[in-house]
Order: C-alpha cells, then sequence, then structure tokens
C-alpha cells in the first residue's frame, strides 16, 4: 500500500465488466487493501474471487449494504434502472468517511434518484461516467487496462463535498483513465448525441434488415464497412433500453435533428442534387478524419468497402 | 507464366487502390505477363510503374483505347460517373478475344452504359463489383491481399459469353477472392441495403455533429463506439455522389424503410414503452452477433462505449 490514491476498503455493487475492471486496475496499482463484491448471482461473484478481483463476497438478498460502513469508496456498476433500490438500501448504512460513486451511463436520472434517497450522505456521493465498454460482460470479462488512455466524466452535484470529488478523481486516474467533469443534464445531452443516438440507429438498422425476408443473403454481401457500422448492435438490449429511457428527452431531442439530416439527404437524392449531397459527405469526411488525427485509438486504419 | 487463369496482356484504366491492387494480385500469382496502366495523371501512374504495377503507362487524353486492341482482359476500375465516355472511347477498338470488365460499385447504370456504347463487344463485357476497400487512395495504396477472402459479385446479362464470365471468374478468384453472382438489379438493391444506405446514414450523422457549435467537445467525449459507427464517413466524398446517384431508386426506397423503422423507435421512446425497445434491440444484437459468428473478420472484438 504505497500508492499515493490508496484506500483501505472499496465495495462493488455488480461486478461485472466495469465494476471488475475497476477493483482489479486498482488492485493491480496497489491502491486497495481489501474490496467486497456485491451482486445478484453467487456464481458469478465466485469466479470474481477465483480471479482475485474481489476478497469477500455478498449476494444483494443478504444484508449487503452493511459494509458501507467502514467502506472508504462503495462503487454502484449495476444496470442503472437498480441505483434507486440501491441508494435506499445503502443510505442508512453510509459512514461518516464512506464515499459513494457510480458507473452509470445516464447522470439525471441517477442524481435525482440518489437526492430523493442518500438524504445526509449525498455530499458523499460523486455520480461519475466511465466512457469504456465492450460486448463482454460479468467478472470474466474484467481487465485491469479497460480504461487506460478512456475518459471518465464527474457529474459532481453543488452539494458534493470536494474532497469526496478528489478521492474519485485520484482512484480513477490510477485506473490511467482521463477525468474531466460536466454538469449532469449537460452529460447526458453529450451522450445522447454522440452515444446513445448512433447506438439507437445501429440498433434499428440491423433489426430492420433482420426483419427482411432475405436478411441471410444481405448480410452475406455486406463488407467490413458495415461491420464497423453495426458493431455497436451487439451490445447488452437491457442496458441499452434503461438508458434510451432514462435519457429519453434528450434522445427525443437529437432523433428529431438526426430525422431532419436525413430529410435533407431524401431531397437532395429526389432531385438528383449531387452538389448538395458531395458537399455534405466531403464536410462530414473531413471531420472524421480530423477527429482520427486528433486521437489515436488503435483500429482506425478501417476498410470501406463501396 | 505457369498459372491456369494466366493471360498475357491486362490493360487496367484507373490505376488506384483496386485497379493497382487487381493487377499486383494477379502478378504476384504469375497469372499475367504485361500490364499496361492508364489514367488521368502522369505522377499516379509513374508511382505504379516504380511499384512494379504497371509495365506500361498511358494518359487517357493520349490514344489508350488502341490497347484493347491486342489485349487479354480490360478492367474499368475509375469511378462510375466516367464509364459512358470509357465505353464509347474502347468500344471500336476491343479485340476479338478481349474480355472487358470493370469494378464499379452500382452495376444498372454500368450495364445501360455498355449497352449503348459497346454493340458487337457487349458480349464480352462481364460488370463486376469487388466489395473491398479502404479510406487510402491512389497507386500508393495498392495491395496484392487486398481482396483475400472477399467477396466479387459478377452480374452477368443474358448477351455475356459464358467464357468471358469464367475468364474473370479465374482472374479474381486467383487474386483469393470469392466470386458470386447476382442480377443487375437485385446487386444494385442489396448494395443499397448493406452499403449504400449506411455509408449516407453515417455521412448524415457526422455532418450534422459536426455543424453544431458545440461539435469539438461532442467528438471529444466520443468512445470507440462512436469511432467504429462513422468511420465510413470518411470516405471519398465524390466516389460517394456517384454511387448515390447512380442508385439513387434503391436509396430512396431503402431511406423510406429506415425512416419507418425510425419513426417506431421515436414512438416507443415517446410513450416510455421499454418493452418494445428491448425487443427491438434483442433482435437486433442477435442478428449481429450471428452475423458475428457467420463470418470472422479481423478487429471484430470491438468495444461499445455505453
Amino acid at each position: 500500500m504505497t500508492h499515493a490514491a490508496a484506500i483501505d476498503k472499496l465495495v462493488v455493487v455488480g461486478v461485472g465488466l466495469i465494476g471488475g475492471s475497476f477493483a482489479l486496475a486498482l488492485r493491480q496499482a496497489g491502491a486497495v487493501r481489501r474490496v467486497v463484491g456485491v451482486g445478484r448471482t453467487a456464481s458469478n461473484l465466485e469466479r470474481a474471487r477465483a480471479r482475485g478481483i474481489v476478497d469477500e463476497v455478498v449476494t444483494l438478498d443478504a444484508p449487503w449494504a452493511a459494509h458501507a460502513r467502514d467502506a472508504d469508496v462503495v462503487l454502484l456498476a449495476t444496470p442503472v434502472a437498480q441505483f434507486p433500490s440501491l441508494f435506499r438500501a445503502l443510505a442508512p448504512h453510509v459512514g461518516p468517511r464512506t464515499v459513494l460513486t457510480d458507473a452509470g451511463s445516464t447522470k439525471e436520472d441517477v442524481v435525482a434518484a440518489a437526492r430523493e434517497a442518500l438524504s445526509n450522505a449525498l455530499p458523499r456521493f460523486v455520480p461519475a461516467h466511465p466512457i469504456a465498454g465492450s460486448e463482454r460482460a460479468g467478472a470474466d470479462a474484467a481487465d485491469a487496462n479497460l480504461f487506460h488512455e478512456r475518459r471518465v466524466i464527474l457529474t459532481p452535484l453543488r452539494e458534493t463535498d470536494p474532497h469526496a470529488t478528489e478521492r474519485v478523481t485520484a482512484l480513477w486516474q490510477t485506473t490511467g483513465a482521463r477525468v474531466s467533469a460536466l454538469a449532469p443534464a449537460r452529460h447526458d445531452r453529450v451522450l445522447a448525441a454522440v452515444s446513445h443516438l448512433p447506438h439507437l440507429l445501429a440498433f434499428a438498422f440491423v433489426d430492420a434488415i433482420a426483419r427482411r425476408d432475405d436478411a441471410d443473403a444481405l448480410f452475406e454481401h455486406a463488407g467490413s464497412g458495415l461491420r464497423d457500422f453495426t458493431r455497436i448492435a451487439a451490445s447488452s438490449p437491457e442496458m441499452w433500453r434503461d438508458i434510451a429511457l432514462a435519457n429519453r428527452a434528450a434522445l427525443l431531442a437529437e432523433l428529431d435533428l438526426y430525422r431532419g439530416a436525413l430529410d435533407a439527404v431524401v431531397r437532395a437524392l429526389e432531385q438528383g442534387d449531387g452538389g448538395t449531397l458531395e458537399a455534405m459527405f466531403a464536410r462530414a469526411a473531413r471531420s472524421r478524419r480530423a477527429w482520427s488525427l486528433a486521437e489515436s485509438y488503435p483500429r482506425d486504419a478501417a476498410g470501406d468497402d463501396a
């Protein structure tokens, strides 16, 4: 225990890809002494213990919240629809120096649930969203390097204790993430535009193909361009249902904008207006290439199949 | 020259990524003795000669079409909008055993242009579309392995000489491609669904983001899911303008279907109908995962960022 951000006891509720990776990264950095894993199924928790992700396990039907009393940090990493009941269970048990945080993909609904349930503990709740993931799930998918060079957005409230924010920031930095902050409503609008809308568009696209009589023939003639475009449509339906509903106002606004953009494409095509189409394609290609250059991710030299 | 599919003289019009890769693959397989490169700019042709892709070069403002006389195969690999004038230039020069083929992304317009210009040579034209590419362009991007395990769709006409089809099939197989056939109209409808529509959707998406005042902040908060989803929006604006216009009837039909699918998403969101959303996401995720398993491409273990 030599790390500057080191803590003694971490409780992770939901030891899946995100929660498990967070614990594993802190553990490998020597930044946590003891990890308690809380979850729905004993089998996943045992798997997490076997992999050395957690030291101790408790299922949600046992009195798990008592573990918050002497915990330094409690991380909620389940689907967000479960947060209200988790907050209610935790509220009476949050110790005087316990910091709460989460990894939910939406923030206004999480903040509202925290306000309603946490009362005195609210200043020690630091809402957070790590922008990282994979279509794999469960403790088996946990990876100590998952957050390396990835962005984590904190959305602290006006009531949030700055020391709590500092502690959560330091822990995420220990995992290799780049931490920044946004207001909760702004977070939800930004993520609606760059994550939630594209997931919905990709789900709708693949579903529309899959429902056609000639779906197999269509997929057979697709190339790597379509593979990239639709990859996010393999994501968890349950998680994305929760996100879509939790952020539906921002998402409906984004859908409205996007449908307007498609209407313009349809008009240009109907009129055979190649100039308008080429100008739109050129603006998009310029932006997309500039974005590629601005940050270098692996696997960015993709094929575009005509 | 020991290869079964071997030919003596190949003429490639448009020595870019596709034309250059075709010549290079045949050359490395020992399947062609002499390659003549035809193109708009002398600099790209010289580059192709320096890389050993072609032996001889001719620009389009010289009497290039005379090279068709004793060629075994002439491949058109320029953007499709140039095909009508290329066919007109070639028609009087096509030798009695010369086979013509192309690599255009649309087929009905190419077939119509060929019918109009080629007269007696029409039976020796084999329309083809290799489903492969990259956002890189020019002779420098040519790669002998580009077509390995990729699909090439032939759309022969009722007039097409079966021997011409066999020759083109054998050459593409020599490059490592899997060759299949579709009627031209069916090709264009299939490609509208699995390639042209997703390109338009991605272009429209990136353009709509890029035009916003907070575009930089939005891109900054995006993850690898958006990178995959938008990768095809970095493709050539000129090429995609031509494809969109050439296939606009099929594309408008696909846009109509897709807008109907988005309307259903909007209705479900407005009504807070999580069941409908989850069912749609689940169908899409199942299809997308099944497709991943059916064919294994590289780079398919992508992250989905929530």
